[in-house]
């Protein structure tokens, strides 16, 4: 009947909530589900990502923009301006879209968790603010300067991810006492700078204070000394002074960068890591509530409450509600039927709870990876063949003839190391390259011969190899259609595409990128880089949060700093400088500029430089901030989490031997399997009757 | 009996051993034991350090010296030349002591145990190579170039300490690890350097190619460039012509930078972290093995054979006897009083295996120290003063006080930071500085009204306030006599030692460092301090061993750089670069040139600025290893002590509170005290029966 339907409908959303790992607590009838189900569609998401992805990238097109080929701003281009009205259309379209994914979240979790839901309210206030801002910009013809909802847009990468608001929650809890610490380093930096004051005063003989004059002339001079020596970005140069006049000078600051650098920074390291020793765990432990918690509802709206009056304890699903349910559900189709399988193996016809979490429970499986077996020859030859091809001895003979092409490119640049263009002969490299070419070539072959097409492909190396074997082959051919074969004096003119030499370099560069093949074979090699991978997994949210402070940093910099530098031909300024003022200044928008903490600082003294007071005391202030969330905050975390990926890992490593030929593809929730708790039934239990919509009469 | 005596003696020296943590395996009869507590005798021991402090000293008076005031060389004075013979003679003398000393350690260890020690074998080798290079160097009248004496100096430092040769050993151990992530760093520099040449090499337009001017010229300039962009230093610098060329190729600058710096750089903090996590824990725990083993070697000797063949479970020591080996015992006295007290409580006049143990668990324990308790005061109205002045807000107050002293200071040094010296007027100075020091007296004596001299002192802040009021009295005292009391125009001429203008900014200085009296009124703050001081005294070690390996490569930079550079009067270099080439490179033996990898970089640019081609090369390699030593291996290690004593110590700190009034004296041994592992018996036995000079019988 129609209660039955509703029923099979819940359970099946509710188990496409456990896949996810999202919260259950919306509405569940009927029309409900299915605006739910139409919501975290595969299609409605992705129009959902690509609308936050286009109002994130209107800055690189909006006016004080920087999307040039060089950096130079004497030889470039000035770039295109968009007219007045395009890039509004634009984001009025975004705002539209964002308006529709509010309304509908807001409705599915219902008004009494959206009060509690303090996300939902900051994005319509982000949403309302924005529009506002958008019609100022419209009534002024874009001619406005400040545009606050540039810096609100990456808002909306924020609220979309779960796991950068988890993120964000875990750092706040941090803040306390990382505060603490950088109160620290104030104290630590203000009483050392009252000790220089006094220590550098200015004297009677003008000769003998230069340190006063360079570095320590006033309170904010001194403090900027101290701060930018404690990035160590000046860290002779500020003392040489001091120390040329008296030794004995140095052992201040030496003081200062062994407390400042070497104790203090380094303890934000430790409290970070300290901080974070459980993140990961806590943030997994999470999940895993949230699926069973998925699965355990889906039992319980599937449970017939009219069948077992008589004995509570045996609350049982049928096998048939269940097939008709796991049929609608959208899932891996590897896990599903792993289901059906055990499902149809198991002789009895009702699931009591326990059976139930038990069947979903093929959802946390490692996905085992058996490669295609070996095709078996007839043969004998054909047997000895794939014997010895198919070796590992054989892998490592490819290696070694890799290691061979690698030494003869590095000869063959350090020889023309110092000739001119002119003078170059492509022929040594072309034949060598060719020859090797051929050799990759064959070696595949012989691989593919050995191990059958399918098995050799599904191994990521050989795909990795494969794959640029095929792009040296076109490479190579194509030179060779153009410019012949390689022949003494194999210098030919500028022809097609590219030039013999641009193809000869790209070839090469190819053939460096192909060497990262022997990276499996060894051991510590193959650890490290998977931790790497493991890492930028988890460091996903962590880099979307970066992504996030980036662009509001960027943007403010642009309103900041707009138009308070001129274009300056008559100062003189070394080349260096100048390229580099130019470089990172002079063009507002320039996104790479705010890349690293030296630059920061490099431009803020140039700013001083050329004494810009004014924007300089705000200039200051903006780099400090800078550098306190860029390098000292953000690498911090980085370091955190890769220290507990390591160790982690590292335990594993140690712990168990590896399993030939079974590949795991491991995720951050099978890394802690072991350590998770499985939460109990009084727990679950406690929170589904804590859902505001579904009501359970139990 | 004599046998009696010897059995007591023994006795004596094995509790000895166990209180200083020593080997037990040494000769144990009469003589040998004379001799044994003769070497380990206080005086002897000093006498060893003294002269192992005198040979390292020697650097600094020999012939290439840099001891000057200024280190200018266009300023300062030569340095003291010491006639041939004089340093020499005291070497000599030093190396008669590490004779004796060695010769005594053989003997007492004996020739099977000697066999089986390295560190001795070395130590002697070291002696006779030294001892011969003393002589060649005598028979040359002291003018030859290479001494190899100065660079095995600091082996003598390093022989002496048992703690840094654990340390080194377990260095040791880590070296595999950090070597795979060396060589992984190595093959990622070699990897791109290869790119980069491919990807910036020479064109046919002369004004397109700076970067390859500048920085990919050939291999060895490659790999120098993005060597030093590992560390950093140059770090936007050597993209800027290729960034400014076509903003793509900053992708490759990037990809270098994080991969190098971000994760590799990273990762090697994560695996000496991982090694090193149970170094610490691991070091106590053999401590306290050895003091279980001295102890209960100490049981066994007393035991006596003849009166207990019947019953071979009892074994039992009289008390006599023990009374008679404690009076002889040289040991802590707060200790002795403790057991022997409990020796006189304790009825029975036999003790067992576990009785004698558990007397010596004293030795284990936290000193308590108990402040003295206030004065009680008769008089009504002293009781009330004593709850005024005794009571924390008070000394709130003072640091209230302490604050608006360096407020008042800041702002003065804020007024007068552009004035010229002669227009200063110290009056306001003078005249708040007299008010406050006055007030940090009153603060003093009124504290010590409400506490007593004794409780008062008892306390550490409280000594350092009071040091310092101390010394700010007699400063502000001495400033009156010679200068008279503050007047407006208060500007006298120089008299006596110091100008007036110095005796203020002393003062000044003093009350800021005074400041530092709130730290243990803040929580966060004195547990960061409070970890900060067990990581120095956990660090002496890993000092050690850093003043090990600073000096060997002081030593071998005099020699490599000796004369390489002569003073260039006429080579036009800007102020900077002259003064810092002046300053670091010159003066060969400068000691703080070598204290950071910046200055090395800058040292081997201007080095090659200069183009000393022949020894650029070497100074390359020499900086490359420095920096690698000291920055990279070295810094790494220092951040896996703090991880590890800070994340024990926040930990203690979460769970327990602190206890008010009752101060525990910490020692590592203490702090792991909850986690460490009893020996069992039968592991100390079986040790006692490998010990290769007491026969025990059973």
């Amino acid at each position: 009947g129609a209660d039955g339907d509703l029923y099979i409908n819940q359970a099946v959303v509710f188990i496409e909530d456990a896949i996810q790992y999202r919260s259950i607590n919306h509405r569940v009838d009927s029309k409900s589900l299915w605006l739910y189900r139409w919501y975290y569609s595969r299609i409605c998401q992705w129009i959902l990502s690509l609308t936050i992805t286009i109002i994130l990238a209107l800055a690189f097109v909006e006016k004080p923009s920087s999307l040039t080929v060089t950096s130079d701003v004497r030889y470039r281009h000035p770039p295109w301006d968009p007219p007045c009205g395009l890039t509004e259309s634009i984001e009025l379209l975004c705002f539209l879209v964002f308006a529709i994914d509010v309304s509908v979240k807001s409705y599915l979790i219902g008004w009494e968790e959206f009060c509690k839901t303090k996300w939902l309210m900051a994005y319509i206030l982000t949403l309302i603010v924005s529009l506002a801002d958008w019609i100022v910009s419209l009534s002024f013809f874009c001619t406005e300067t400040v545009r606050i909802r540039r810096i609100l847009r990456p808002f909306f990468l924020l609220q979309n991810s779960s796991m950068m608001k988890k993120t964000l929650k875990s750092i706040n809890s941090t803040l306390p006492e990382m505060a603490s610490v950088v109160l620290l380093l104030a104290v630590h930096l203000s009483l050392f700078t009252m000790f220089a004051m006094l220590l550098f005063a200015r004297t009677k003989d003008g000769q003998q204070d230069k340190e006063w004059v360079g570095y320590f002339r006033n309170l904010p001079d001194s403090l900027t000394s101290l701060l930018v020596l404690l990035t160590t970005a000046n860290n002779p140069d500020v003392m040489i002074p001091a120390y040329s006049k008296n030794r004995a000078y140095s052992i201040f600051f030496i003081l200062f960068t062994v407390l400042g650098n070497l104790f203090l920074m380094n303890l934000l390291t430790a409290i970070i890591y300290n901080q974070f020793r459980g993140y990961l765990l806590k943030s997994v432990q999470s999940s895993l509530f949230r699926r069973r918690l998925g699965i355990r509802a889906a039992f319980e709206v599937l449970c017939p409450l009219e069948e077992t009056p008589a004995n509570e304890q045996e609350l049982c699903v049928s096998v048939g509600d269940l097939f008709q349910v796991l049929q609608k559900v959208e899932m891996d189709s590897r896990c599903k039927q792993a289901i059906i399988r055990s499902l149809k193996t198991s002789s009895c016809d009702r699931l009591s709870a326990a059976q139930f979490q038990k069947l979903f429970e093929e959802l946390d499986k490692d996905a085992i990876k058996q490669h295609p077996h070996s095709p078996e020859y007839q043969s004998h030859f054909m047997q000895k063949l794939q014997f010895v091809f198919g070796h590992s001895y054989f892998g490592y003979l490819g290696n070694v003839v890799a290691l061979a092409n690698i030494i003869s490119i590095c000869v063959v640049l350090v020889m023309d190391a110092d000739k001119q263009p002119s003078e170059r002969d492509d022929f040594f490299l072309g034949a060598i390259n060719c020859f090797f070419i051929l050799y990759y070539l064959l070696e595949m072959l012989l691989k593919i011969l050995a191990m059958g097409l399918k098995r050799y492909w599904s191994y990521p190396s050989n795909r990795f190899d494969g794959l640029l074997t095929g792009i040296l082959l076109v490479l190579e051919i194509a030179t060779f259609a153009v410019y012949g074969f390689p022949h003494p004096g194999w210098r030919p003119e500028f022809m097609g595409l590219l030039s013999l030499w641009d193809m000869v370099r790209l070839v090469n560069m190819l053939i460096v990128f192909r060497f990262l093949r022997i990276i499996p074979n060894m051991k510590f090699m193959s650890l490290v880089v998977t931790t790497l991978l493991d890492l930028v997994k988890n460091l996903r949210a962590f880099a979307g949060i970066l992504v996030v402070v980036f662009y509001a940093f960027a943007i403010t910099g642009i309103m900041l700093f707009k138009g308070s530098v001129v274009p300056m031909g008559n100062i003189r300024l070394s080349l260096q400088q100048e390229v580099v003022l130019l470089t990172f200044f002079y063009k507002r928008s320039d996104f790479l500029a705010f890349l690293n903490h030296y630059q920061a600082i490099i431009i803020y003294h140039l700013c001083c430089l050329l004494s810009f007071n004014l924007i300089c005391r705000w200039a200051k202030i903006y780099f400090i901030a800078w550098w306190l969330i860029s390098s000292v905050i953000w690498v911090n975390l980085f370091v955190a989490l890769l220290l507990e990926n390591f160790i982690h890992k590292w335990d594993r490593h140690c712990h168990r031997e590896t399993l030939s030929d079974v590949e795991y593809q491991r995720t951050v929730e099978l890394m802690f399997r072991d350590v998770l708790e499985e939460p109990t039934e009084e727990e679950l239990m406690e929170r589904l009757h804590q859902h505001p919509h579904l009501h359970l009469c139990r």
